[in-house]
Protein backbone atom coordinates (compact mmCIF):
# COMPACT_ATOMS: atom_id res chain seq x y z
CA UNK A 1 0.00 0.00 0.00
CA UNK A 2 1.34 3.28 -1.14
CA UNK A 3 1.50 6.33 1.16
CA UNK A 4 2.87 8.79 -1.02
CA UNK A 5 0.75 11.88 -2.37
CA UNK A 6 -1.03 11.67 0.68
CA UNK A 7 -1.07 15.44 1.32
CA UNK A 8 -4.60 17.23 1.79
CA UNK A 9 -5.14 19.28 -1.72
CA UNK A 10 -7.37 21.22 0.02
CA UNK A 11 -5.08 23.86 0.91
CA UNK A 12 -4.77 25.39 -2.36
CA UNK A 13 -7.79 27.57 -3.27
CA UNK A 14 -7.98 27.69 -6.90
CA UNK A 15 -8.97 23.47 -7.01
CA UNK A 16 -12.47 22.52 -7.93
CA UNK A 17 -12.00 19.95 -4.91
CA UNK A 18 -10.53 18.71 -1.86
CA UNK A 19 -9.19 15.08 -1.21
CA UNK A 20 -7.03 13.23 1.50
CA UNK A 21 -6.47 9.81 1.89
CA UNK A 22 -6.78 7.88 5.26
CA UNK A 23 -6.76 4.19 6.24
CA UNK A 24 -9.23 1.50 7.11
CA UNK A 25 -10.60 1.14 10.65
CA UNK A 26 -13.12 -1.49 12.33
CA UNK A 27 -16.33 -2.09 11.05
CA UNK A 28 -19.29 -1.38 13.07
CA UNK A 29 -22.47 -3.54 12.08
CA UNK A 30 -25.58 -2.96 13.75
CA UNK A 31 -29.19 -4.09 13.89
CA UNK A 32 -32.01 -1.30 14.64
CA UNK A 33 -34.90 -2.25 16.12
CA UNK A 34 -38.83 -1.05 15.74
CA UNK A 35 -39.34 2.47 16.83
CA UNK A 36 -35.67 3.43 16.57
CA UNK A 37 -34.82 7.00 14.90
CA UNK A 38 -32.77 5.82 12.30
CA UNK A 39 -30.66 9.43 12.48
CA UNK A 40 -30.95 9.25 16.72
CA UNK A 41 -29.61 5.68 17.05
CA UNK A 42 -26.67 5.88 14.43
CA UNK A 43 -25.61 9.14 16.19
CA UNK A 44 -25.53 6.88 19.17
CA UNK A 45 -24.04 4.29 17.89
CA UNK A 46 -20.91 6.23 16.73
CA UNK A 47 -20.95 7.60 20.21
CA UNK A 48 -20.89 4.33 22.11
CA UNK A 49 -18.05 3.14 19.56
CA UNK A 50 -16.24 5.83 19.31
CA UNK A 51 -15.83 6.46 15.68
CA UNK A 52 -14.41 9.93 14.68
CA UNK A 53 -14.46 9.82 11.17
CA UNK A 54 -15.85 7.07 8.81
CA UNK A 55 -18.55 5.77 5.91
CA UNK A 56 -21.82 4.60 5.87
CA UNK A 57 -20.87 1.19 3.73
CA UNK A 58 -24.41 -0.44 3.63
CA UNK A 59 -28.09 -0.11 4.63
CA UNK A 60 -31.49 -1.96 4.41
CA UNK A 61 -34.35 -2.19 6.51
CA UNK A 62 -37.84 -0.92 6.65
CA UNK A 63 -39.57 2.07 7.72
CA UNK A 64 -42.33 2.90 9.15
CA UNK A 65 -42.39 6.33 8.31
CA UNK A 66 -39.67 8.48 6.89
CA UNK A 67 -38.97 12.37 6.84
CA UNK A 68 -36.70 13.63 4.43
CA UNK A 69 -35.37 17.43 3.05
CA UNK A 70 -34.59 17.99 -0.20
CA UNK A 71 -33.29 21.22 -2.14
CA UNK A 72 -35.87 22.37 -4.22
CA UNK A 73 -34.48 25.53 -5.62
CA UNK A 74 -30.76 27.23 -5.88
CA UNK A 75 -29.70 30.20 -4.10
CA UNK A 76 -28.83 33.17 -6.17
CA UNK A 77 -26.14 33.58 -3.72
CA UNK A 78 -24.71 31.00 -0.81
CA UNK A 79 -25.88 29.96 1.83
CA UNK A 80 -28.33 27.54 1.04
CA UNK A 81 -31.02 27.97 3.45
CA UNK A 82 -34.61 26.18 4.27
CA UNK A 83 -36.18 28.62 1.65
CA UNK A 84 -34.34 26.24 -0.87
CA UNK A 85 -35.40 23.43 1.01
CA UNK A 86 -38.66 20.89 0.97
CA UNK A 87 -38.98 18.73 4.07
CA UNK A 88 -41.39 15.95 3.45
CA UNK A 89 -42.93 13.39 5.96
CA UNK A 90 -43.90 9.86 4.34
CA UNK A 91 -46.44 8.18 6.12
CA UNK A 92 -45.96 5.02 4.31
CA UNK A 93 -44.05 1.59 5.14
CA UNK A 94 -40.78 2.48 2.83
CA UNK A 95 -38.24 -0.22 2.35
CA UNK A 96 -34.38 1.50 2.85
CA UNK A 97 -32.95 0.69 -0.14
CA UNK A 98 -29.75 2.68 -0.05
CA UNK A 99 -27.83 4.74 2.51
CA UNK A 100 -24.67 6.60 1.37
CA UNK A 101 -22.67 8.81 3.61
CA UNK A 102 -20.07 9.61 6.10
CA UNK A 103 -19.16 10.53 9.63
CA UNK A 104 -17.26 13.71 10.32
CA UNK A 105 -16.68 15.62 13.11
CA UNK A 106 -18.81 19.34 14.25
CA UNK A 107 -18.12 21.55 16.99
CA UNK A 108 -15.99 18.33 18.42
CA UNK A 109 -18.95 15.99 18.42
CA UNK A 110 -19.39 13.23 15.31
CA UNK A 111 -21.72 14.26 13.09
CA UNK A 112 -23.77 12.03 10.29
CA UNK A 113 -24.19 13.18 6.84
CA UNK A 114 -26.27 10.93 4.97
CA UNK A 115 -29.09 10.88 2.07
CA UNK A 116 -31.47 7.69 1.77
CA UNK A 117 -33.11 6.06 -0.75
CA UNK A 118 -36.69 4.64 -0.16
CA UNK A 119 -38.73 2.48 -1.95
CA UNK A 120 -42.54 1.96 -1.18
CA UNK A 121 -45.92 0.49 -2.95
CA UNK A 122 -48.29 2.92 -4.99
CA UNK A 123 -51.27 1.89 -6.78
CA UNK A 124 -49.75 -1.89 -6.94
CA UNK A 125 -46.43 -0.05 -8.33
CA UNK A 126 -43.05 0.54 -6.77
CA UNK A 127 -42.15 3.90 -6.53
CA UNK A 128 -38.53 5.25 -5.44
CA UNK A 129 -37.96 8.54 -2.85
CA UNK A 130 -34.94 10.11 -1.29
CA UNK A 131 -33.19 12.43 0.15
CA UNK A 132 -31.29 14.13 3.12
CA UNK A 133 -31.62 12.05 6.39
CA UNK A 134 -33.35 14.31 9.10
CA UNK A 135 -34.45 12.70 12.14
CA UNK A 136 -38.25 11.22 11.91
CA UNK A 137 -37.90 8.24 10.24
CA UNK A 138 -38.66 5.30 12.10
CA UNK A 139 -37.62 1.50 12.19
CA UNK A 140 -40.11 -1.29 12.41
CA UNK A 141 -39.09 -4.62 12.32
CA UNK A 142 -35.14 -4.14 11.71
CA UNK A 143 -32.53 -1.55 9.65
CA UNK A 144 -28.98 -3.31 9.30
CA UNK A 145 -26.69 -0.87 9.17
CA UNK A 146 -22.82 -0.92 8.23
CA UNK A 147 -20.05 1.82 9.43
CA UNK A 148 -16.56 1.62 8.37
CA UNK A 149 -14.32 3.48 10.62
CA UNK A 150 -11.48 5.88 8.76
CA UNK A 151 -8.33 6.56 10.88
CA UNK A 152 -5.60 8.66 9.80
CA UNK A 153 -7.98 11.11 8.88
CA UNK A 154 -10.19 13.34 10.18
CA UNK A 155 -13.38 14.93 8.54
CA UNK A 156 -13.93 18.70 10.68
CA UNK A 157 -16.87 20.46 9.43
CA UNK A 158 -15.75 24.08 9.76
CA UNK A 159 -17.40 27.56 8.30
CA UNK A 160 -16.33 27.78 4.34
CA UNK A 161 -16.01 30.95 2.91
CA UNK A 162 -17.70 30.00 -0.34
CA UNK A 163 -20.87 28.18 -0.05
CA UNK A 164 -21.30 29.94 3.55
CA UNK A 165 -21.54 27.01 5.92
CA UNK A 166 -20.10 24.55 7.38
CA UNK A 167 -18.22 21.79 5.13
CA UNK A 168 -15.65 19.38 5.71
CA UNK A 169 -11.89 20.20 5.59
CA UNK A 170 -9.83 16.93 6.19
CA UNK A 171 -6.56 16.91 8.72
CA UNK B 1 -7.36 1.50 15.67
CA UNK B 2 -8.51 1.21 18.99
CA UNK B 3 -10.31 -2.00 20.12
CA UNK B 4 -12.30 -0.88 23.26
CA UNK B 5 -15.78 -0.65 23.14
CA UNK B 6 -15.75 -3.61 21.27
CA UNK B 7 -18.81 -5.71 23.04
CA UNK B 8 -22.16 -6.90 21.19
CA UNK B 9 -24.44 -4.45 22.86
CA UNK B 10 -27.33 -6.76 21.94
CA UNK B 11 -27.84 -8.78 24.85
CA UNK B 12 -29.51 -5.57 26.74
CA UNK B 13 -33.04 -6.10 25.49
CA UNK B 14 -34.16 -2.37 26.81
CA UNK B 15 -31.74 -1.09 23.80
CA UNK B 16 -32.89 0.10 20.29
CA UNK B 17 -30.38 -1.58 18.68
CA UNK B 18 -27.33 -4.18 18.60
CA UNK B 19 -23.91 -3.11 17.77
CA UNK B 20 -21.03 -4.55 17.54
CA UNK B 21 -17.77 -3.77 15.92
CA UNK B 22 -15.52 -5.98 13.24
CA UNK B 23 -12.39 -5.56 11.06
CA UNK B 24 -12.01 -5.77 7.56
CA UNK B 25 -11.14 -8.45 5.78
CA UNK B 26 -10.69 -9.54 1.71
CA UNK B 27 -12.64 -7.75 -1.10
CA UNK B 28 -14.61 -9.76 -3.39
CA UNK B 29 -14.66 -8.18 -6.61
CA UNK B 30 -17.38 -10.11 -9.30
CA UNK B 31 -17.96 -9.85 -12.89
CA UNK B 32 -21.56 -11.36 -13.84
CA UNK B 33 -22.31 -12.69 -17.04
CA UNK B 34 -25.29 -12.59 -18.86
CA UNK B 35 -27.80 -14.86 -17.85
CA UNK B 36 -27.03 -15.02 -14.76
CA UNK B 37 -29.43 -14.38 -11.41
CA UNK B 38 -27.79 -11.66 -9.65
CA UNK B 39 -29.20 -13.28 -6.66
CA UNK B 40 -27.91 -17.22 -6.60
CA UNK B 41 -24.57 -16.06 -8.55
CA UNK B 42 -23.61 -14.09 -5.53
CA UNK B 43 -24.62 -17.05 -3.42
CA UNK B 44 -22.56 -19.30 -5.44
CA UNK B 45 -19.64 -16.79 -5.00
CA UNK B 46 -19.60 -15.96 -1.50
CA UNK B 47 -19.69 -19.57 -1.11
CA UNK B 48 -17.03 -20.35 -3.27
CA UNK B 49 -15.09 -17.77 -1.33
CA UNK B 50 -15.48 -18.43 1.86
CA UNK B 51 -17.18 -15.61 3.12
CA UNK B 52 -19.51 -15.74 6.12
CA UNK B 53 -19.57 -12.12 7.42
CA UNK B 54 -19.91 -9.47 4.53
CA UNK B 55 -20.99 -6.12 3.57
CA UNK B 56 -21.85 -5.60 -0.22
CA UNK B 57 -19.72 -2.26 -0.95
CA UNK B 58 -21.23 -1.58 -4.98
CA UNK B 59 -22.90 -2.92 -7.46
CA UNK B 60 -23.38 -1.37 -11.12
CA UNK B 61 -24.83 -3.22 -13.94
CA UNK B 62 -27.78 -4.27 -16.11
CA UNK B 63 -30.58 -6.49 -15.98
CA UNK B 64 -33.11 -8.04 -19.07
CA UNK B 65 -35.64 -8.53 -16.13
CA UNK B 66 -35.62 -8.12 -12.52
CA UNK B 67 -37.93 -9.23 -9.64
CA UNK B 68 -38.29 -7.15 -6.07
CA UNK B 69 -40.06 -7.52 -2.75
CA UNK B 70 -41.63 -5.06 -1.38
CA UNK B 71 -43.43 -4.05 1.89
CA UNK B 72 -46.85 -2.50 1.01
CA UNK B 73 -48.29 -2.85 4.73
CA UNK B 74 -47.65 -3.08 8.49
CA UNK B 75 -48.99 -6.07 10.31
CA UNK B 76 -51.01 -5.00 13.50
CA UNK B 77 -48.39 -8.25 15.04
CA UNK B 78 -45.16 -9.17 14.19
CA UNK B 79 -44.50 -11.50 11.63
CA UNK B 80 -44.13 -9.74 8.67
CA UNK B 81 -45.69 -12.14 6.35
CA UNK B 82 -46.87 -12.32 2.13
CA UNK B 83 -49.79 -10.91 3.13
CA UNK B 84 -47.71 -7.53 3.92
CA UNK B 85 -45.89 -7.64 0.80
CA UNK B 86 -45.89 -7.47 -2.81
CA UNK B 87 -43.86 -9.64 -5.74
CA UNK B 88 -43.46 -7.41 -8.96
CA UNK B 89 -41.61 -8.45 -11.85
CA UNK B 90 -40.10 -5.80 -13.95
CA UNK B 91 -39.40 -6.92 -18.06
CA UNK B 92 -37.77 -4.43 -19.39
CA UNK B 93 -34.29 -3.67 -19.20
CA UNK B 94 -32.98 -2.07 -16.62
CA UNK B 95 -29.47 -0.38 -14.68
CA UNK B 96 -28.82 -1.52 -11.60
CA UNK B 97 -27.74 1.67 -10.03
CA UNK B 98 -27.50 0.83 -6.38
CA UNK B 99 -26.97 -2.25 -4.34
CA UNK B 100 -26.93 -2.40 -0.11
CA UNK B 101 -26.72 -5.40 2.27
CA UNK B 102 -24.99 -7.36 3.91
CA UNK B 103 -23.67 -11.54 4.18
CA UNK B 104 -24.98 -13.13 7.29
CA UNK B 105 -25.43 -16.70 8.55
CA UNK B 106 -28.57 -18.42 8.82
CA UNK B 107 -28.96 -22.29 9.57
CA UNK B 108 -24.69 -22.21 8.83
CA UNK B 109 -24.99 -21.29 5.26
CA UNK B 110 -23.92 -17.58 4.08
CA UNK B 111 -27.23 -15.84 3.35
CA UNK B 112 -27.11 -12.59 1.18
CA UNK B 113 -29.80 -10.00 2.22
CA UNK B 114 -29.47 -7.24 -0.05
CA UNK B 115 -31.49 -4.52 -1.73
CA UNK B 116 -31.58 -3.14 -5.27
CA UNK B 117 -31.98 0.04 -6.62
CA UNK B 118 -32.69 0.06 -10.66
CA UNK B 119 -33.60 2.74 -13.07
CA UNK B 120 -35.18 2.33 -16.64
CA UNK B 121 -36.52 4.17 -19.49
CA UNK B 122 -40.52 5.02 -19.83
CA UNK B 123 -42.09 7.29 -21.83
CA UNK B 124 -38.67 9.03 -22.70
CA UNK B 125 -38.17 9.62 -18.92
CA UNK B 126 -35.93 8.19 -16.61
CA UNK B 127 -37.85 6.06 -13.55
CA UNK B 128 -36.41 4.23 -10.46
CA UNK B 129 -37.76 1.57 -9.02
CA UNK B 130 -36.07 -0.57 -5.86
CA UNK B 131 -36.62 -3.61 -3.34
CA UNK B 132 -35.96 -6.53 -1.81
CA UNK B 133 -33.13 -8.71 -3.99
CA UNK B 134 -35.05 -12.04 -4.32
CA UNK B 135 -34.30 -14.97 -7.31
CA UNK B 136 -35.94 -14.29 -10.48
CA UNK B 137 -33.22 -11.25 -11.38
CA UNK B 138 -31.42 -11.92 -14.83
CA UNK B 139 -27.84 -9.75 -15.82
CA UNK B 140 -27.32 -8.87 -19.66
CA UNK B 141 -23.70 -7.98 -20.45
CA UNK B 142 -22.54 -7.47 -17.22
CA UNK B 143 -22.71 -6.78 -13.18
CA UNK B 144 -20.29 -5.82 -11.00
CA UNK B 145 -20.89 -6.81 -7.74
CA UNK B 146 -17.83 -6.09 -5.37
CA UNK B 147 -18.70 -7.26 -1.58
CA UNK B 148 -16.15 -6.90 1.58
CA UNK B 149 -15.39 -9.55 4.28
CA UNK B 150 -16.04 -9.19 7.67
CA UNK B 151 -13.02 -10.56 9.84
CA UNK B 152 -13.84 -11.11 14.23
CA UNK B 153 -17.33 -10.47 14.04
CA UNK B 154 -20.46 -12.69 12.63
CA UNK B 155 -23.64 -11.91 11.57
CA UNK B 156 -25.99 -14.74 12.64
CA UNK B 157 -29.72 -14.82 11.74
CA UNK B 158 -31.19 -16.46 14.71
CA UNK B 159 -35.05 -16.41 16.06
CA UNK B 160 -36.13 -12.95 17.61
CA UNK B 161 -38.60 -12.86 20.16
CA UNK B 162 -39.87 -9.01 18.74
CA UNK B 163 -40.10 -9.64 15.25
CA UNK B 164 -41.02 -13.52 15.38
CA UNK B 165 -38.33 -13.82 12.58
CA UNK B 166 -34.69 -14.20 11.96
CA UNK B 167 -33.05 -11.49 12.59
CA UNK B 168 -28.99 -11.51 13.11
CA UNK B 169 -27.25 -11.16 16.21
CA UNK B 170 -23.87 -10.83 16.04
CA UNK B 171 -20.99 -12.41 17.87
CA UNK C 1 -8.02 -13.88 7.14
CA UNK C 2 -8.02 -16.48 5.16
CA UNK C 3 -6.45 -16.35 1.65
CA UNK C 4 -7.35 -19.67 0.26
CA UNK C 5 -9.55 -19.54 -3.12
CA UNK C 6 -8.06 -17.29 -4.19
CA UNK C 7 -7.71 -17.64 -8.27
CA UNK C 8 -9.21 -16.11 -10.57
CA UNK C 9 -12.16 -18.17 -11.51
CA UNK C 10 -12.47 -16.28 -14.79
CA UNK C 11 -9.83 -17.95 -16.71
CA UNK C 12 -12.97 -20.93 -17.04
CA UNK C 13 -15.46 -20.04 -19.65
CA UNK C 14 -18.09 -22.15 -19.06
CA UNK C 15 -19.00 -20.60 -15.44
CA UNK C 16 -21.78 -17.22 -15.48
CA UNK C 17 -19.16 -14.92 -13.89
CA UNK C 18 -15.44 -14.01 -13.10
CA UNK C 19 -14.52 -13.62 -8.77
CA UNK C 20 -11.50 -12.58 -7.14
CA UNK C 21 -10.27 -11.58 -3.87
CA UNK C 22 -8.09 -8.65 -3.16
CA UNK C 23 -7.52 -6.67 -0.29
CA UNK C 24 -8.09 -3.06 1.00
CA UNK C 25 -6.12 -0.25 0.49
CA UNK C 26 -5.99 3.29 1.28
CA UNK C 27 -9.26 5.54 1.11
CA UNK C 28 -9.81 8.85 -0.75
CA UNK C 29 -12.14 10.97 1.03
CA UNK C 30 -13.01 14.21 -1.32
CA UNK C 31 -14.98 17.43 -1.42
CA UNK C 32 -15.81 18.49 -4.62
CA UNK C 33 -16.33 22.05 -4.69
CA UNK C 34 -19.22 24.09 -7.08
CA UNK C 35 -18.95 23.65 -10.69
CA UNK C 36 -16.72 20.92 -10.57
CA UNK C 37 -18.15 18.24 -13.33
CA UNK C 38 -18.56 14.87 -10.46
CA UNK C 39 -17.08 12.27 -12.96
CA UNK C 40 -14.06 14.53 -14.12
CA UNK C 41 -13.00 15.40 -11.14
CA UNK C 42 -13.00 11.61 -9.48
CA UNK C 43 -11.15 11.34 -12.34
CA UNK C 44 -8.54 13.74 -11.63
CA UNK C 45 -8.18 12.46 -7.51
CA UNK C 46 -7.73 9.16 -8.72
CA UNK C 47 -5.17 10.13 -11.21
CA UNK C 48 -3.70 12.25 -8.34
CA UNK C 49 -3.66 9.77 -5.60
CA UNK C 50 -2.38 7.15 -7.76
CA UNK C 51 -5.76 4.90 -7.71
CA UNK C 52 -5.38 1.91 -9.81
CA UNK C 53 -8.32 -0.30 -8.56
CA UNK C 54 -10.80 0.70 -6.29
CA UNK C 55 -14.57 0.48 -4.98
CA UNK C 56 -16.68 4.04 -4.63
CA UNK C 57 -18.39 3.25 -1.16
CA UNK C 58 -20.11 6.42 -0.91
CA UNK C 59 -21.57 9.69 -2.13
CA UNK C 60 -23.63 12.48 -0.83
CA UNK C 61 -24.03 16.08 -2.35
CA UNK C 62 -25.81 18.10 -4.25
CA UNK C 63 -25.78 18.89 -8.10
CA UNK C 64 -27.05 22.00 -10.73
CA UNK C 65 -27.90 20.07 -13.62
CA UNK C 66 -27.09 16.11 -14.07
CA UNK C 67 -26.57 14.16 -17.24
CA UNK C 68 -27.59 10.37 -17.30
CA UNK C 69 -26.96 7.81 -20.01
CA UNK C 70 -29.67 5.22 -19.53
CA UNK C 71 -30.15 1.27 -21.19
CA UNK C 72 -33.42 1.69 -23.24
CA UNK C 73 -33.86 -1.90 -24.74
CA UNK C 74 -31.51 -4.73 -25.58
CA UNK C 75 -29.68 -5.43 -28.62
CA UNK C 76 -30.53 -8.58 -30.33
CA UNK C 77 -26.92 -9.02 -30.54
CA UNK C 78 -24.40 -8.30 -28.74
CA UNK C 79 -22.02 -5.12 -28.64
CA UNK C 80 -24.79 -2.82 -26.89
CA UNK C 81 -24.45 0.24 -28.62
CA UNK C 82 -25.76 4.17 -28.36
CA UNK C 83 -28.75 3.05 -30.09
CA UNK C 84 -30.11 1.14 -27.05
CA UNK C 85 -29.56 3.62 -25.10
CA UNK C 86 -31.02 6.90 -23.93
CA UNK C 87 -28.74 9.91 -23.01
CA UNK C 88 -31.22 12.56 -20.80
CA UNK C 89 -30.13 15.67 -19.71
CA UNK C 90 -31.96 17.29 -16.47
CA UNK C 91 -32.01 20.98 -15.45
CA UNK C 92 -32.96 21.07 -11.81
CA UNK C 93 -31.10 20.64 -8.99
CA UNK C 94 -31.13 17.33 -7.33
CA UNK C 95 -29.54 15.74 -4.45
CA UNK C 96 -26.71 12.88 -4.93
CA UNK C 97 -28.56 9.86 -2.88
CA UNK C 98 -26.91 7.33 -4.31
CA UNK C 99 -23.13 6.78 -6.01
CA UNK C 100 -22.10 3.03 -6.84
CA UNK C 101 -19.37 2.02 -8.26
CA UNK C 102 -15.44 1.19 -9.11
CA UNK C 103 -11.71 1.95 -10.64
CA UNK C 104 -10.83 -0.12 -13.34
CA UNK C 105 -7.90 0.32 -15.63
CA UNK C 106 -8.71 1.07 -19.55
CA UNK C 107 -5.77 1.62 -21.95
CA UNK C 108 -3.38 1.56 -18.41
CA UNK C 109 -5.17 4.85 -17.62
CA UNK C 110 -7.59 4.29 -14.41
CA UNK C 111 -11.49 4.65 -15.26
CA UNK C 112 -14.16 5.18 -13.08
CA UNK C 113 -17.61 3.14 -13.89
CA UNK C 114 -20.38 4.37 -11.84
CA UNK C 115 -23.94 4.64 -11.26
CA UNK C 116 -25.67 7.75 -9.91
CA UNK C 117 -29.14 7.95 -8.35
CA UNK C 118 -30.74 11.43 -7.88
CA UNK C 119 -33.67 13.33 -5.93
CA UNK C 120 -35.35 16.21 -6.59
CA UNK C 121 -38.52 17.95 -5.97
CA UNK C 122 -41.10 18.22 -8.56
CA UNK C 123 -44.80 19.60 -8.27
CA UNK C 124 -44.74 19.43 -4.24
CA UNK C 125 -43.29 15.64 -4.22
CA UNK C 126 -39.85 13.92 -4.34
CA UNK C 127 -38.66 12.16 -7.37
CA UNK C 128 -35.98 9.89 -7.92
CA UNK C 129 -33.68 9.53 -11.27
CA UNK C 130 -30.20 7.38 -12.05
CA UNK C 131 -28.25 5.81 -14.89
CA UNK C 132 -24.76 5.41 -15.78
CA UNK C 133 -22.50 8.78 -15.00
CA UNK C 134 -21.33 10.32 -17.53
CA UNK C 135 -19.80 13.81 -18.54
CA UNK C 136 -22.17 16.87 -17.83
CA UNK C 137 -22.91 16.79 -14.21
CA UNK C 138 -22.23 19.85 -12.24
CA UNK C 139 -21.58 20.38 -8.11
CA UNK C 140 -23.72 22.61 -6.68
CA UNK C 141 -21.96 23.79 -3.25
CA UNK C 142 -20.21 20.44 -2.39
CA UNK C 143 -20.23 16.77 -3.01
CA UNK C 144 -18.60 14.19 -0.71
CA UNK C 145 -17.35 11.03 -1.94
CA UNK C 146 -15.25 8.40 -0.52
CA UNK C 147 -13.35 5.72 -2.23
CA UNK C 148 -11.37 2.73 -1.49
CA UNK C 149 -8.59 1.42 -3.34
CA UNK C 150 -8.28 -2.08 -3.86
CA UNK C 151 -4.71 -3.70 -3.55
CA UNK C 152 -3.09 -7.55 -4.67
CA UNK C 153 -6.00 -6.89 -7.52
CA UNK C 154 -6.13 -5.48 -10.80
CA UNK C 155 -9.58 -4.92 -12.93
CA UNK C 156 -7.88 -4.46 -16.66
CA UNK C 157 -10.88 -3.85 -18.99
CA UNK C 158 -10.24 -6.20 -22.02
CA UNK C 159 -12.04 -6.62 -24.96
CA UNK C 160 -14.69 -9.27 -23.86
CA UNK C 161 -15.72 -12.06 -26.87
CA UNK C 162 -19.45 -12.72 -25.98
CA UNK C 163 -20.17 -8.71 -24.69
CA UNK C 164 -17.76 -7.65 -28.39
CA UNK C 165 -16.97 -4.73 -25.53
CA UNK C 166 -14.55 -4.08 -22.81
CA UNK C 167 -15.03 -5.57 -20.01
CA UNK C 168 -13.03 -6.09 -16.64
CA UNK C 169 -11.06 -8.64 -15.90
CA UNK C 170 -8.83 -9.17 -12.69
CA UNK C 171 -5.49 -10.59 -12.14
Amino acid sequence: MSKQKNEDTGTDESRNYISKTGNTGRVVVSRLKTGSDLLRSLEEIIEEKGVRSGVIMSGVGLLSHAKLRNCRTLPDEFPITDQNRSYLSFEKPSEIIGLSGNVGIADGKPLIHAHLTLSYIEDEAIRVIGGHMIEGSTVFGFAEIIIMELTDIEMIKKYDEETKTLQYFTK
